[in-house]
């Protein structure tokens, strides 16, 4: 990435000003992906059927409910980057995207949810056992698809990042109020729960391609980097999105007392009575009406999202970088603009 | 299964009297495979290891908790009855346990409808939450262990199983308060839930024993007959156990309003007054501190536990006549001990 937008343009006037130039990229990855995107729906329609009604009822209403498949896309794009000419990319996308899925109904339990992609919540219409048990299905089904595939290396690559995906999502639970939580600590968390994901679902793209282990890794790099990126903004979301943009209400972080980068910032920038404050909202979880507003505050003061920003986009650069080993292809373009584009979205 | 005692004999006189003489029919199978036991309890500790302190700790809880570890011993003792000789059969019991444990811990996720009735939840000491995500753990690191092992064949076994599982669960939720519940979906509801994993664990055996097709359809046979007697037995004895033999408080499953089997035969025999005993309490959940008591008088009356194990009985005679492929050997009669043993526990 080299035409990269300086940190000091990175705060809250892109978030709030005029469309960044690179907003569609996500679009165009699509519209280039297009036949392949349509067979995954299909897949994913098809295979997450049961004779169990409830089961594709719920999974409908998050699978099949229009999400920007980013996950999905990554392991078609880079199928294609690596000239890869059959059709295995398009089960194991629609198995990238059952893992997704099983652990967002998993983590609409962890996080008592109340919007998820702009309409209520599974685990609000159906309760939390059957977010648990469909999430279930799904992570399984997942698996079956990868055994009709036939490939043990990818079974491989999505079971372990199945495994740090868990682990991620439990060591954000246990950093949850905890103040004494490191910036490595918070890395760890979203290496684990978001990028691990990412990473695997571009290096199958590469397995199935039959590349040289080099390009798998440079694939897996530029997901890791790329998730990285994604998380952080999406945290910085989280304090500074449009709600109306975004889907879902923000300060939902806050009101959890997840230690996420702007709070962390926050909280290494505080002193006297703004520490107390972070320590009893955050800390101990003691909150009132108009707490979100003050910490929206103090974190303006420090440029909280600038610099959050500023973190993504230095993961971004090292993505694109990591593509720099594959020739220059739209493919590759088109990689490249959707990783730019994390940190310009806006929802 | 030749010598099986007569129906008549099954009733709460067997739950409630001395000690049958298969008892111990579990422990004698332990002891034949004692050494391939403690290496899956030295791989199970192993492998649910994280960097993650909570993972360990709550997978603990459950995993070395020192459980009967039934699930496991079938896939040992399968694999011993087909004369397997190498290592396989250790991790793949592990895996299996993990599976089980699992399900387990996603099993302990309550609805907060559930927790106003003032039903306890067996994961009071960490919560929903951490419940949800040690159990993504143990089933994404159960799938690393096959994917370890190497098998393909085996991965679809259990993969399949893990769906089944979700499915079973699944229609048990969609059951649950249901009067309409009919014999057959009960039959299905446990033969997912339950059935399905004994199936896997059993037929895991014979694979890797690389024994014909018949025979790992004996074995999967086996494995699944067991597992609905086990489960009908464990249904039954919700309603007539020895409360501190069983180490668990009975009347679960009718406060969470399942309809089981015990359930099932009651609302068939019910009429006038009782009938509406059984929709209040069951069908729209409505229930005192006595009504436990009276649906186990009802119970009583048409001997709704003999009836019960009477079916299992049953499926535990069609589980010992799968075995008659195989040659008489000391772990068949141990394995048909153990199908046998399941009619006769109290706890």
């Amino acid at each position: 990435m080299r035409e990269v937008i300086p940190p000091g343009n990175l705060g809250r006037d892109k978030l709030d000003g005029a469309t960044p130039v690179t907003t569609d990229a996500l679009t165009r990855l699509t519209t280039l992906l297009e036949t392949e995107l349509l067979a995954t729906n299909h897949a994913i329609v098809a295979r997450m059927d049961s004779p169990v009604a409830l089961i594709p009822q719920l999974a409908a209403h998050l699978v099949a409910s229009g999400g920007k498949r980013l996950r999905p896309l990554l392991t078609l794009a880079t199928a294609r980057l690596c000239g890869y000419e059959g059709e295995r990319q398009v089960s194991l996308a629609a198995c990238v995207e059952f893992i997704h899925t099983a652990t967002l109904l998993h983590d609409d339990v962890v996080d008592e949810s109340v919007l998820r992609r702009g309409s209520a919540s599974a685990n609000a219409v159906f309760g939390n056992k059957a977010s648990v048990l469909v999430g279930d299905f799904l992570f399984a089904r997942a698996f079956q698809l990868m055994v009709d595939d036939g490939s043990l290396e990818v079974l491989r690559i999505l079971s372990a990042a199945s495994a740090t995906i868990a682990e991620g999502e439990v060591l954000q639970l246990t950093t949850q109020n905890d103040l004494e939580t490191t910036e490595q600590k918070y890395f760890d968390v979203i290496r684990g729960k978001t990028a691990a994901l990412f990473a695997a679902a571009c290096e199958v793209g590469g397995v199935i391609a039959e590349r040289a282990a080099a390009e798998c890794a440079a694939l897996r790099s530029y997901g890791m980097d790329l998730g990285m990126a994604f998380q952080l903004v999406d945290d910085a979301l989280d304090y500074s999105a449009d709600q109306a943009l975004l889907g879902k209400t923000i300060g939902d972080d806050f009101r959890e007392g997840k230690l996420t980068y702007p709070v962390l910032l926050s909280i290494a920038a505080a002193e006297g009575e703004e520490a107390e404050f972070w320590t009893r909202t955050i800390g101990r979880g003691e909150q009132t009406e108009t707490d979100l507003e003050t910490a929206l505050g103090f974190m303006r003061k420090i440029d909280a999202t600038g610099r959050s920003l500023a973190r993504a986009d230095a993961f971004v650069t090292s993505a694109c970088a990591a593509l720099e080993i594959f020739p220059d292809s739209p493919m590759r373009q088109a990689l490249m603009d959707v990783a730019r584009y994390t940190t310009a979205r806006r929802f």
